[in-house]
């Protein structure tokens, strides 16, 4: 196996060859611009390092980890539009740069993409792939819409919001890494429990964003610390704050929940501490760490070697102690 | 081979079983919605159609058939927020009835939907329908896009009008009747035939739209008659009233088809009577037996019966002698 770094090279490589020199120009430059604005291109290297987990040359699931990135990437401007977004990676999001309709259709136009990507790949691999993506994509516009639901109502229950970052966000990863042993055709054994891994440690990673989202440091943190609470997000560190208060605390949070401030450091500083005083920051570090040991136990029973479960370790506990 | 409403109702039983009852409904009810908004269901004939014609039970074109009609469905859901339209086949359009996150989450998901439909077909088919899909669906938004470039150039082209309609309207007909073809395991020269036949029968069929939008009778027509003219629409009829003009005529046409009126009706006659007596209006009636003509020359080759040869040409027949 190797390092990380090989993967993301061997990957940026590969997507110069996914050439947007193509007409029209103003529905493919968009493509270009957005593919280009970078990122950890954590799915795709995910992808190609399964790929050689199952001892495959990950050269062949060069085309798979595309097509992930391109759907991702297809999700962030249709999401930018959701959420009138003006910034993404520090740059104009693509409605911003050009306009609502360039948004929509250059969207749509990757989506579309994402599956051509598949085309190099004989029928069965083929079709595996292309139902794979399918039902993942529709799992990612379902946690979408749960998310959208989620603003208002004020009823959302622990479970419920586990299901909406499943879908939106742990399915991929999960989908990611199963196309790689798809592609390696390993046994559909082995490719439903790497899938698994993925989409536990999907789990993780996207409870331990919203961790970082309050407690990360602002220096490294990638995006604006406290984005979550200025936009009253019901994450899971919101969640369980309200379930351990007392129904006087419940109504203060709810009520700091309900407003939009111009300056909300004060309110950013007042819901930190409820995360604290109530228990619920602990909490939350705990369930990041569960998640990811039910992910390593789900590695135990893999038909590969004891030094690949390392490596597949390793890059989670990496994950996990990200501060980014 | 049957008659169209048999085909009509043949689908539409299937579309029932197509079930919306999936949550999140926010997401769903939309796409039910729009899919029972009615419409001539005209691609979705053309590929049970096809298949029959290729000897195959038109039974099994059914989740082909429906493939097509979601992503047409889709394609109107997008376009009409694009086209920031109100009203769809009378009723509110999604993003209207909804909001545009709506519209834009909702189609996304049919886009995704209307892959998953060849699931049920073997791995080959299965292939070569999400292959010809994907190519389709592509040349879609494309089309789509040239027609946005277009409304901000004033020296589109003739055969660049031509490719745009042929994009964005008449690849999907050819597309309809090859998957049925693709169905029914017919040879590849034929599938590419009936392509051809449908691709340019779809051509004829858009520069009829464009013709009985401004000479449509406006009890039958669907559509408001000279809506193209109100908004400024480069269509065939006026890239040739231009061509046909002296220069004084070009600067009138070209002041005219540049500004936008509250009433429309004097501009809308002064246009008309433009298009007659420069002998575009009798053009762009040639143009449509052209291609009906071309679309019937690809039927001679064909390696199905004279019978069948006959019925195709009756429903094309019937297709450009329409008034609606």
């Amino acid at each position: 196996m190797q390092t990380t770094q090989h993967y993301q090279a061997a990957f940026l490589e590969h997507l110069k060859t996914f050439t947007f020199e193509k007409e029209p120009k103003n529905l493919y430059q968009p493509i270009h611009y957005i593919l280009e604005l970078g990122g950890k291109r954590l799915r795709p290297v995910l992808t190609l390092m399964t790929a050689e987990i199952f001892n495959c040359d990950s050269k062949k699931a060069l085309d798979a980890a595309l097509s992930i990135e391109v759907f991702h990437n297809f999700s962030l401007v249709h999401d930018d539009i959701m959420d009138a977004a003006p910034l993404r990676r520090g740059k104009q999001t693509v409605h911003e740069k050009w306009d609502l309709n360039t948004g929509v259709l250059s969207g749509d136009a990757m989506l579309i993409m994402a599956y051509q990507l598949f085309e190099n790949y004989d029928a069965h691999i083929f079709r595996a792939l292309a139902k794979l993506f399918s039902k993942t994509a529709l799992q990612v516009c379902e946690g979408q819409q749960y998310d959208v639901d989620f603003e208002s109502r004020d009823d959302v229950t622990i479970p419920e919001y586990l299901k909406m970052i499943e879908y939106k966000t742990a399915v991929l990863v999960g989908a990611a890494m199963k196309m790689g042993a798809i592609v390696a055709n390993a046994s559909e054994e082995d490719q439903d429990k790497i899938y698994d891994f993925g989409r536990l440690l999907g789990i993780a990673f996207q409870l331990q964003d919203d961790y970082l989202d309050a407690f990360g440091n602002p220096e490294t943190f990638g995006k604006q610390v406290g984005g979550d609470i200025i936009e009253n997000k019901k994450t899971f560190l919101y969640l369980k704050a309200l379930e351990f208060s007392n129904a006087s605390d419940q109504h203060q949070l709810k009520q700091l929940f309900s407003v939009h401030l111009d300056d909300s450091s004060d309110k950013i500083e007042l819901i930190k501490e409820f995360f604290v005083s109530t228990g619920s920051a602990e909490v939350t570090q705990k369930e990041i760490e569960n998640y990811t040991i039910k992910a390593f136990k789900v590695l135990d029973s893999l038909t590969i070697s004891e030094d690949k479960k390392e490596n597949l370790k390793a890059f989670g506990t990496d994950l996990m102690n990200r501060k980014v």
